[in-house]
């Protein structure tokens, strides 16, 4: 599992005096840095190799400004060219949103998916979520 | 079904050279306006009704800068106290991303959901998804 | 004198109950698409032209979700190689903010600022501040 | 002066591949936390103190996506009831953009500026922009 700290932007809240709920797939993406490393380690994006297919995400709580979040991002399932991940973001002792994305490894200059190497289906076989 | 139009925004694209999956929910969002009129008709914030549960989208295909977005939205179910919706994201002839998103009728004062009044339910279920 | 309509988004807004401040570059941004067309009509971006220099906002008073907002873009002054645009963001009968950006003709394979050709110039000076 | 780190995030590149220039706004506001501390110590927006008078931006070199950056925030100018800040956003060794925004003390309810209080000038100025 990843863990990520996020501390909230006050551009992020909205007039409801909360963080925004269009704010949560934002801080998702930041967080799934150390899974981008492992199709393109110096990050740099004309070596991109994924695109994303879903996005979802549970609102279980109001986030707040002022306290730092911390987001934990582990794998839930790994296919032949996509995978899953399941990513919660915490303030306080509190679970406040779930979020699941789809990711497909994806070659750019054939415009077509590809199939996940064994190394990077080990990568992400190591950081599987926890069974609650 | 709703119709709204959306100008991508240049700082809306990112390093893979098309619009960032993060702006969707923004989009989807901002489309939700004629929807937020049946709750709150002058879209005054102190007197908001809505939370959001959960939030899901599909990416169909890529979308641009340069060409306009239309953005229709419909009602897919009407609960008791909560209601989906169902969003498209269209640009050129192509259905470029899919929404679905459950709101909450919600009373921030008593911080609790509340049943939607007849009169809700029925501007609601005059917008249905029409059956394709 | 280009005029351009921006209905503010919810997630536009803030804690404090009106638009943030770093929305109002974002605004004037989108706005300056018809200039934009001067240097790439089809907007695309492989065949940019300009980067930006500087930007300045002075924010005159507050703007609100729920009822849109007029930007009005002009150019101040046309140099060699760069330009300097004015923008104001108007809701109701209240400018509510103006903006100055300084953008700069760029050659980005030879990462050098470039001359404006006698074209672009007239297009620009084709829309100059209105003297008060 | 005040040293905050920002990772760079994907939703803030933009298509020229680079971090587009709203972004610069957004990570300066998140760096003015230790400020805004001076005069809501919790951070609540409920007791909000402060609006924004102006912002400037000048872009000195371009950043990317993959290297942290550093946001270096000092006070430039005192007055009665605004100050000035100067805010530099580095990444490896090089300075890419600088921020002057000008702060207002505000009073929300008399909807009027306020004067600083002693304490509050004290707390700016002990952190001055050192002279180069």
């Amino acid at each position: 599992m990843f863990i990520e700290k996020v501390m909230p932007r006050f551009s992020e809240t909205d007039a409801l005096g909360h963080i925004n709920n269009t704010v949560l797939p934002v801080w998702f993406e930041a967080a799934r840095a150390p899974i981008f490393k492992f199709f393109t380690p110096d990050l740099n994006p004309h070596d991109w190799k994924l695109i994303i297919a879903k996005v979802e995400v549970s609102f279980v709580g109001e986030l707040f400004y002022g306290d730092e979040v911390t987001i934990k991002t582990s794998v839930e399932q790994v296919g032949t060219s996509s995978f899953v991940l399941r990513q919660e973001a915490h303030q306080g002792d509190k679970c406040c949103a779930v979020g699941k994305t789809v990711l497909v490894r994806y070659d750019f200059a054939a415009k077509a998916k590809q199939a996940l190497s064994d190394t990077e289906k080990a990568s992400l076989q190591a950081h599987l979520t926890p069974e609650s």
